[in-house]
């Protein structure tokens, strides 16, 4: 089954559940401050506590390497131990690395995060450099049973900078969807989806349902709930149509904890607790 | 003194040569790869000898950081020693590591390429998702010091895909160049250049030069010589008008010693030869 296929069937079975391992030692509880080890060992811990109560409500864990690499070394043991123990319970993992680079230089990208110490099962990148910087990953969804999500029109006030130039009659996000279609034409899955999805963010909700129509072969990493103003009912609206999507909260599941004032072992029942409630919200109106 | 300034004045000086640690182990010499050592010690200990050999010819270091990631948490200890390596020297060196996200994300990879394990002086953006994918690096420019290269025209053969679309009357290059300059306009220094500089590729001087008119206070890097075709010719037309930029080559030097079919502890040499004729083949058109 190809990797697209089997979040599909994930998402459709648990919901459309992505948490997002944003960690950063401000969203830590006290006692893992309080613990002697190094930041990236009581990140590790963290995530591992979260990994295990929510693996049953996780589609996918999403997470953001950015967090990681500001820690140095030390930072990116914690994420190559994170994307271990999730894979390890068999759940997909999404490296949130938005990588772009020419071929030669991708070649190295996919090599470093779908093999070795690093590996996820999805990589996001970036495609400001056009195909060659999607290309070379070709090669790891045919052998190795990976997928990529392409930045189309993301969740951030900014992205109109670039994203919503209009070029012709379209779009900028718009012409990057038909690439994105186009150059994922090869690896569609038995459930109709390519193994080349797209970021769209849920913080434009009408945008989306025209993404959505003009390509309906593109499954969707969506950001933008909860902390960024995306609601359920938002996603809802579109995932009636087609289950063509997972949505991602990061700040909004992992900082469960922090909002209840809870700062011992127990935190993790708090994460628990609010991303049950990311399904409720979605879930009631599907 | 700012360190586009910095960068500037030792451009003149020596020349512009920015030489590219693109290290992957089938450039390493046979007497490295004999060693008992992991890949990330014989690429840190090739990058040292080509450090020790070029430091007074080369007016930056670019470390791309993918050939490392690709090895691993090994080879980012390679990353960082190379850095650290040739920062002692008191040489400019800039983090080719593309990245680009939102603002909260941006602060992240701000943090993990200006401080700490991976601390360089000028790290490349991907700016896809606009200006909130730069707005993380004003406070270590302002505060640090530090400078940064904004991908504009690729010198990849896919960059048309996006870059070259045209919006109105402009490219999609032309408008991120226009964004560039306004982005940048905040951190002039002495010599006229603005501390956010901008990528475009020396396989198409006919649009650099047009570039280059429109945006007379950016600095530019400038891949494409040599591997990908560019020339000194083509460079030293644009570079007579104003010294506005840094010219990379990677493979091209650091497999002098190859083509000269060395495999000995004498190999450096070789890759000295190779950015001294780069450096000639540039300045005897100024």
């Amino acid at each position: 089954m190809m990797l697209m296929d089997r979040l599909y069937n994930e998402a459709v079975k648990k919901g459309p559940i992505c948490v997002g391992l944003d960690t950063t030692m401000k969203f830590l509880p006290k006692y893992l401050l309080d613990k002697d080890w190094s930041d990236g060992e009581k990140i590790t811990e963290f995530n591992k506590k979260i990994i295990d109560v929510t693996a049953d409500l996780a589609a996918a864990y999403k997470v953001q390497i950015a967090c990681y690499e500001s820690l140095g070394l030390d930072g990116l043991k914690a994420y190559r131990d994170t994307v271990k123990y999730a894979r390890s319970k068999n759940i997909v993992v999404i490296g949130d690395v938005k990588r772009g680079d020419i071929a030669s230089t991708g070649d190295q990208y996919a090599k470093g995060h779908f093999t070795g110490d690093f590996e996820v099962d999805i990589m996001t990148v970036n495609a400001y450099m056009g195909e060659d910087a999607v290309s070379p990953y070709y090669k790891y969804i045919k052998e190795n049973d990976k997928g990529i999500f392409i930045l189309q029109r993301t969740s951030n006030p900014s992205a109109v900078d670039l994203q919503n130039l209009i070029v012709g009659d379209e779009t900028v996000y718009e012409v990057m969807g038909d690439k994105i279609k186009k150059w994922g034409s090869a690896f569609i899955g038995e459930n109709g989806f390519s193994a080349i999805g797209s970021v769209v963010g849920l913080t434009r909700p009408d945008e989306f349902e025209a993404i959505r129509e003009r390509c309906p072969q593109t499954f969707f990493l969506v950001p933008g709930y909860g902390a960024q103003g995306g609601t359920g009912e938002d996603i809802a609206k579109i995932l009636k149509k087609s289950r063509c999507a997972i949505v991602n909260s990061s700040r909004g599941l992992i900082t469960g904890h922090q909002k209840a004032g809870c700062e011992d072992e127990g935190f993790a029942n708090y994460v628990r607790k609010a991303t049950l409630a990311m399904q409720e919200d979605i879930l009631k109106w599907l």
